[in-house]
C-alpha cells in the first residue's frame, strides 16, 4: 500500500515538475514546511532546477518576483499549508498589477481533512480571489496515464496562462496525503524537452515555430484535421486549402461551418461518427498526427477514437486562450487565429500524397451509401434527413442539444447549399433554446429550429417574444415524450426507476401551446406527412410548429440497427484495411 | 467645496468611530499610510481610544490579534490602500480559525480611481474572501443624517457580527477622496455611550439587559409593536400577551401569522396601511417607542411613517443574526427568540394604560368600516376581499408578490379562522411562485394561490409537476394584462414608453394553458361570477384556475378613490386627534 501511494505521488509530481521545467520554469523559491515536502524534494532532485529557500513566505514570494522581473521568465514559489500561502498575498497582488509571471504552489490537506479542525488546514481554494489569472485545486496524486497527462497538461497550461499577455500570477493548490515522501529512485528526469509545447501567438503563428511544425507535418503520412464548433466562418477556406495541400482528411463537426457551402469538399468527412465505431476499421484509420481546430466535436465516437490512440503529436489550435482538450492528449497548444495558422503552411508542400486521404474518402463514401440504404424506418433520424434536404439555400438551422445535434451529426451530409447550423455549445444546455433561436431569427432569413419535446417545454415561455415582435421561424419539435438521449445510456438497461428519473414523459399536447401563443401548428406521425408540413409552414409568416411524433424505444432500436448494418457491411467491404505505401 | 467635503468626512467617520467605541472597540493598531489618514486622525483624537502604531501591517495585525485574545474584546486594525491590506491576510485567517474578534479597516481609493492604474489601487473588495465573517465596501462619506445613521449602524453591526458566536474577523473597506484631513474642531466625542445597543442573546434575552429595557418600556406612553413576516408561528401568543399587558397596538403584516387565528385580537391593527396615509392623523399616531418583530412589513406607507418620526427608541428584535432594518432607525438590535423575549416582560406591569391603545383601536375600526362602505366597484381589491371571506378554516393561501400581497395587506381583516398566509418574501421575486405554492400544497389542505398574470406566466411550466403528482390547488389569476404595480409608480404618469417597458401586456388566454396541463378553468369578469367559481373549484380535485379579468387603470383609480374617501372621512371623524393624558 505505501509503495503504491509513493508511486502515485512520485510519478504524478515528477511529471508536473518536468512539464514546468520544459516550459521554462527552472527556478523555485521554497519556504520549508511539511505538507509541501513531496514537491520540495522533487524540485531539489531535478538537475535542471535551481532552488532557493527562505523561511519567511512573504519575503520568499517577493524574492521570486524579483527573479522573474530580472530574468523575464516565470518563477515558481512553493510553501506549505495553512497561513503560509496567505503570506504570499502581497507579492501575488504585486505580480498581478505589475504583470509578473509567478507560479504559486501551495500544499494543502486532502479533502477529508478540510474544515474538520485539522491543524494548519484552512480553506485554500481561491485563496487569492480575483488577484490570480488562474487558480486550480489539483486532484490528489495518481499514477494512471490519464492522470499523469492531466498533471503535465495542468503544468503547461498554468505556465502558458501566467506568461500570456498580460503576464501575471497563477495558483496551484495541491492536496497531499501522508506519507509525504516520494521515491527519488523512481524518478529519471531524462527528457528536459517537454512533450507539451505551448505556442502563444498574437493572432499569428510566431515564425520561430513554423519550421519545426512544418517539419513534423511533412514527416507525417497519416495526418487528420478535426474541425469542431467555434471556428471562425472566415477560416473555412484556409483550412480546406491547407488540408488539400497536405492530403489531410477533415473530420468536420456539423457546427464547424465546414460541411456545407460552396467551397470544395474533396477532403471533408461527414460520416465519421458512424464509421469510426466500426472496430475492424479503427486500426486502419489511426492517424500519426492530429490537428484540431475549434472545440471538441459533438461525436462521442470520435472522442473515444482520439483517446484510444497511442501517443502521437496532437496540435490543438485555438483562436484564443481556451484549452479545449478534454482528452488531455494535446502535445502542442497553439494560440493562433485559424486562418493565419493555415496560411503559414500553404504553398510549402510540392508533392502531396493522396493515398491516405483516398482511403478515408472511400470509407466515408461507402458509409454514406449504407446510411442511405439501410435507413428504412420512419424515425427521428429520418425526419432530420428530410429536414436537411428541405432547407432552402441560405437557411439557418438552430439545433437544440441532446439528440437533435447528434442526429444532425449522423445525417448532415456535405453539399453546396449555404446552410448555417448553430447550437448553444458553450455549456450545452437544453435551457433557453427557443429564445436563442428566436434571437437569431432577428438576423437570419429562413430560420428553422430543431428541438426535442423536453427542451421545447423548458423554454415554452420564449414564444411570447415571437408573437410580440412578429418573428418568423419554423419549429420542428421531435416529440418522443421525454428525454430521448437517456435511452442510449447505461441506465436504460435497468427499467426500475428509468421512466421516473430519466424518461420523464410529459404527455403534453403542444397544440394547446400553439394556441396560447397564436402559432401555426401541425402534427406529423408518418413520413409522408412531414415534407408537406414543412412546405405548408414555409407559406406562413410567424411561428409555425411542426410536432413530429416519435417513439423513444423505436429510435434507439433503429439507430442501433443502422449502426450494426453499417458496421457489418463495412467490415466485409473494407477488408484488408489501409496499408501505408511509404512504410512498405 | 473643501469645507463641505471636510464636513462630510468628519461627521461620517466620527459617527462610525463613536459607534465602534460605544460597542467596546477602544484599541486600534494603526499602520501609517496616506489614504487611511482620516480614520487614523479621528481614532487618535478620540479620548477613549488607545492607539498603537506599527509600520509592518503583518506584525500590526498579529499584534492586534494578541490584544484581542488577551483582553477578550474586539480590536481594530487600520491600514492604507494597496497591498497593505494583503499583509493582514495571515492574521485575518488566524482570527477566523482561532475565533478572535478582529475589526479590519482598510482605506481605499474612491470608485473612479479603481482599475485605472492609479498608484496603490488594487481590487480590495472581498479582499479576504471567505475568511472574514462579513465584508462591506462602505459608501463614500456623506454627512446627511441618513448616511451618518448608516455609518453608525454599520459600525454596530460589524462589531456585533465579529463578537457573535463564533467570534471572528470582519472587514470594512473605506473609499476616501482627497483631501484626506478631517476637521478635528468639528468633533466632540461627548457621548461615549453609543445610541445603538446590540444585545446578543443565545436565543434568550441576557438578564443584564432586562432591567434597562423594562424601565424604558414602563416610561413609554405611546409604544407600538410592529410584526412583520418571518416570526415563528409559536411566538404569536406571547407577542399578544406582551402587547396586552403593556397596552401596545400591534401593527400586523398579513404574513406575520398574527392577523388570523383563534387568539385574542383586541390589540391587532389590520388597517394601518390605509389610515397611516391620512396626513391629519399622523401626528396623533406618532409613537414614543417602537418594538419590531420579524422583517419589515410589506406596507410602504408604514415604512414611510416609521422613517418620518423624530428619534425615538426602536427595538429591532430578531430571531437570528439578520439586521432587518432598512430604515436604519434601530437603537437596539436584540438577537433573541421572540417568544423568550416577550416572556421576559410578561407579568411585570401592574397598571396597564389603555388610552393609547383605545385611540388606535378607534381609528382602526373606523377605517375598516369605511373600507367596507367605500369599496363599491368590482376590481382586484374586491376579488381579494371575497376570496378571503371564502377561504375555509384551515386553508393555506400563497400570495404572489407585487399587487396580490398589497391587496391582502389592505383587505385581510382579523378573524378567528385559522388561515395561514405565505409568500416568498426573502427576495420578493415574481419567479417560481406557482412552483413554490405547489410545493407547499404537498403539506397543506385547502391550498389557494393568489397571483397576477405576469407571475403566473413566468412559472407556467411549474404546472407540469402538479399534473404529474396529482396536486390539488385553486389558482386565482388576477389578469390585468401586464404589470399592474407599475401603474402605481411615478413612471405611469408619462405614457410615452409606459406600455412597452412597464405595462408589458401579454394578451394571453390562459384557457389554453389550462388545457395544456389538464387543469380546470373558469373565467370571471363580474363580481357575481366569482364566488360561484370558487365554490365550483372547491368541488374538483387537481388544479383549478380561476382567471379574474380586471383592468389596470380601473384598479388604480378605484384604489386611489377608496384611499381618498377614507382619508376625507377619517379627517372629519377623528378631528382633535389623540391627547396623551399622562402628558397633560
Amino acid at each position: 500500500m505505501i509503495d503504491e501511494h509513493q508511486e502515485k505521488l512520485t510519478h504524478y509530481l515528477a511529471a508536473f515538475i518536468e512539464e514546468l521545467v520544459g516550459n521554462g520554469v527552472d527556478e523555485v523559491v521554497i519556504s520549508p514546511g511539511s505538507r509541501s515536502t513531496p514537491l520540495a524534494l522533487l524540485f531539489a532532485h531535478h538537475p535542471g532546477v535551481k532552488t532557493y529557500t527562505n523561511v519567511d513566505e512573504r519575503s520568499a514570494a517577493f524574492f521570486g518576483l524579483g527573479i522573474a522581473k530580472a530574468k523575464k521568465k516565470p518563477v515558481a514559489i512553493l510553501c506549505s499549508s495553512g497561513t503560509a500561502g496567505a503570506n504570499y498575498y502581497p507579492a501575488v497582488i504585486e505580480a498581478r498589477y505589475g504583470k509578473v509571471p509567478l507560479i504559486v504552489l501551495t500544499a494543502d490537506r486532502p479533502h477529508e481533512l478540510r474544515e474538520v479542525g485539522a491543524p494548519q488546514a484552512i480553506n485554500q481554494i481561491d485563496l487569492y480571489g480575483k488577484h490570480v489569472k488562474w487558480s486550480v485545486d489539483m486532484a490528489l496524486p495518481e499514477s494512471i496515464p490519464s492522470m499523469v497527462k492531466y498533471a503535465r497538461s495542468s503544468a503547461a497550461r498554468g505556465v502558458s496562462i501566467s506568461t500570456g499577455y498580460p503576464q501575471g500570477p497563477v495558483h496551484y493548490n495541491f492536496p497531499f496525503r501522508e506519507p509525504l515522501i516520494p521515491n527519488l529512485q523512481q524518478v529519471e528526469f531524462t527528457s528536459y524537452q517537454s512533450v507539451k509545447t505551448v505556442i502563444q501567438g498574437d493572432r499569428q503563428l510566431p515564425s520561430g515555430y513554423q519550421h519545426d511544425l512544418l517539419d513534423q507535418l511533412k514527416k507525417s503520412n497519416r495526418g487528420i484535421v478535426v474541425c469542431g464548433p467555434g471556428i471562425g466562418e472566415d477560416a473555412v477556406q484556409s483550412i480546406i486549402a491547407f488540408a488539400e495541400e497536405y492530403g489531410l482528411p477533415i473530420l468536420a463537426d456539423p457546427l464547424s461551418f465546414v460541411r456545407n457551402g460552396s467551397h470544395s469538399k474533396g477532403n471533408i468527412m461527414d460520416c465519421y461518427d458512424t464509421f469510426i465505431r466500426v472496430d475492424e476499421l479503427k486500426e486502419s484509420l489511426h492517424p500519426d498526427l492530429v490537428i484540431r481546430f475549434g472545440a471538441m466535436p459533438v461525436s462521442k465516437a470520435l472522442m473515444l477514437f482520439l483517446k484510444s490512440m497511442p501517443d502521437i503529436p496532437t496540435w490543438v489550435v485555438s483562436n484564443g486562450e481556451e484549452w479545449q482538450d478534454p482528452t488531455a492528449r494535446g502535445t502542442h497548444y497553439i494560440q493562433c487565429e485559424e486562418n493565419l495558422f493555415c496560411q503559414a503552411f500553404i504553398g510549402k508542400n510540392d508533392k502531396p500524397d493522396r493515398e491516405w486521404l483516398e482511403y478515408w474518402v472511400g470509407v466515408n463514401d461507402e458509409t454514406k451509401g449504407l446510411l442511405n440504404d439501410g435507413h428504412e424506418s420512419w424515425d427521428e433520424g429520418k425526419a432530420v434527413h428530410h429536414l436537411i434536404r428541405h432547407l432552402p439555400d441560405g437557411a439557418t438551422l438552430f439545433s437544440s442539444n441532446s439528440m437533435p445535434i447528434r442526429d444532425l451529426d449522423t445525417f448532415l451530409f456535405t453539399d453546396d447549399r449555404s446552410i448555417r447550423i448553430f447550437a448553444n455549445r458553450g455549456a450545452n444546455g437544453i435551457d433557453g433554446v427557443v429564445s436563442t433561436a428566436l434571437g437569431m431569427s432577428t438576423g437570419s432569413q429562413s430560420m428553422y429550429l430543431l428541438i426535442g419535446d423536453l427542451a421545447f417545454f423548458h423554454d415554452l415561455n420564449g414564444l411570447l417574444t415571437a408573437r410580440k415582435y412578429q418573428l418568423d421561424m419554423t419549429i420542428i419539435v421531435m416529440n418522443n415524450n421525454g428525454g430521448g438521449i437517456f435511452s442510449y445510456l447505461p441506465q436504460a438497461t435497468d427499467q426500475t426507476h428509468f421512466e421516473d428519473l430519466f424518461g420523464t414523459p410529459m404527455d403534453l399536447d403542444f397544440a394547446h401551446a400553439a394556441k396560447l401563443y397564436g402559432a401555426g401548428y401541425s402534427k406529423v406521425s408518418a413520413e409522408e406527412e412531414f415534407i408537406p408540413a414543412l412546405m405548408e409552414a414555409d407559406q406562413y409568416k410567424g411561428i409555425n410548429i411542426i410536432e413530429v411524433m416519435t417513439n423513444r424505444e423505436e429510435n434507439v432500436a433503429n439507430h442501433r440497427k443502422l449502426w450494426n448494418f453499417v458496421s457489418r457491411e463495412m467490415t466485409r467491404k473494407m477488408k484488408g484495411g489501409y496499408r501505408d505505401s511509404s512504410s512498405e
